[in-house]
């Protein structure tokens, strides 16, 4: 049985429609139900519901919220998956590769363009590759999307194709955009 | 053969989730798509498009609008069914009630509380219903949604309850809140 | 607040496809599941799960349980619906017409061709359909399905279009097929 | 870019409900239509549409037939997926192993316990799964279902739990059941 520590922060994979509001909002986690339509058989999955933010309205508090929460779950090494908003998914998994070194297992950060169950949600697509990513990955960070892994230092968001595309780089230049 | 017509003004029903904006948002029509979803072996739909409204925003020329072209196709008599926002429904249907006289079939509203194709969404049910209701009704305005037809000038939405009700009524008074 | 009484048969409309057999077949009642999924405020609904039987299996015996269950349910009056395999719904239906009289609500027959939760099922569309139909229908026996009521003695099962159809009469003949 | 050949055959990720036979079929193969709800910005999908039988309806000539379009496409060498009835995949994969050498990319076996687009489906999980693990694997035969690679020499049905499990050995025996 494959132990596998799942993180969600919140992001647009986890968002609702409000009918008060009439809009999407980051209100409770839904993501557990999703998880039941999936079949992991071998898979012990320990999930933490660190909060539910909007990546824009991410604070570099809460990144170090997620950093400590990654550290602590690594006392006790496993792959870790980390459900974050897509615009700001690439910083928090930089700190992540700064500050934690000697990884045994992948950290694969996912997330979602359009919101779990709703009509052409990539949402339950990126979940299911990224648990399984998290089990064949070499060790480091990684982000797991539309049928890509990417190595977190190499990564940016498109948001025009709404993907993620690989960052260009020129003679050791980081032509970050 | 049955035929139908269909006009379409947007509110909930036809919203869509806008990736680039991360909001939801009358874009396109995407009721057709749905219709396709239910077998309706002697129905024979005529779809109008009028417009795609966050009712809320729907002026008065609007309104007039949707009763002109409700006049014009009842030039050659059918059953109506109108999707609509839920918020101002009521107010297009009374519209359509002062003005409309000798109706040979019944005119149904109806919408949605959250829109087609979202986890939890009433949009699919509401059709559903509002496609049968056209033949079974007596001539008149209705509203149709969530398992209840009711005559259009008896009725009200609580937006608390995310429904339709009954409208009260004391010693001939509307009470309308 | 509107009683009605759902009594389930069984019919494709609640057949599950069995991983060990591979086949499909009327073991557990699933139609709660999807009620669950309509929005039903104003709905009483008092589901008694009778047999869960392909209707091609079911007996003279069978069908008399189902009229005496009517019968039971009818002595505390409320609009009936009731789920049953396609391919003898009409048997069943014409058992209950010429059985029961004085009737004060509609009797509503429904199934499916393609069970419920399968891609491309009616199943929804058609219990969705009945349950308003029982709502709106005058008392007698009647077959709801695909957008259509029709009363039980005028309808048969077109097997190669999978839908029913007016059952055709000629000078009082009734040339049942 | 990444090509990936997907060569379909059948099996019950595949089979379809048939409305007039009221049983489980392999009739026309549909697997272009999941594909369609999974994001694949950078896979250049080629598929071919091979055979669409129940693995256990599969005779050696079909496996030959298999074993010869891998090689076939082999010639332009890109990572394989193979869609197949699960209860003789492994049969295919170790013929595949045993006859194709010097692999450079891996091939990937997978199928579902319940077909695709019926309620409870894994279908679009292993096939999102296998795709994944297609870039990711190292070259090798294996099989990938419900959040698991195996090496196809190491795998075995467990028919009662509807899920595939390492095939145990003891003191180099092979103990397949």
């Amino acid at each position: 049985m494959q132990r596998l520590y799942l993180i969600a922060t919140g992001g647009t994979i986890e968002k609702v429609y409000s009918e008060r509001s009439g809009s999407v909002e980051n209100l409770d986690s839904k993501i557990d139900r999703y998880f039941r339509m999936l079949r992991l058989p071998d898979l012990q999955l320990e999930t933490t519901h660190l909060m539910n933010k909007d990546s824009l309205e991410m604070t570099e508090a809460d990144r170090q919220q997620v950093l400590e929460t990654v550290r602590e779950k690594l006392k006790d090494p496993a792959p870790v998956v980390i459900t974050h908003g897509t615009d700001t998914m690439v910083e928090t998994g930089l700190l992540l590769q700064r500050s934690l070194t000697g990884l045994k297992y992948p950290i694969v950060l996912t997330g979602a363009m359009t919101p779990l169950g709703f009509e052409g949600s990539d949402g339950l697509q990126n979940l299911t590759e990224s648990l399984l990513a998290a089990r064949l990955l070499p060790p480091g960070v990684w982000l797991v999307i539309h049928n890509q892994a990417f190595p977190i230092d190499g990564v940016r968001k498109d948001r025009e194709l709404a993907r993620f595309v690989q960052r260009k780089t020129t003679q050791g230049t980081d032509e970050r955009r």
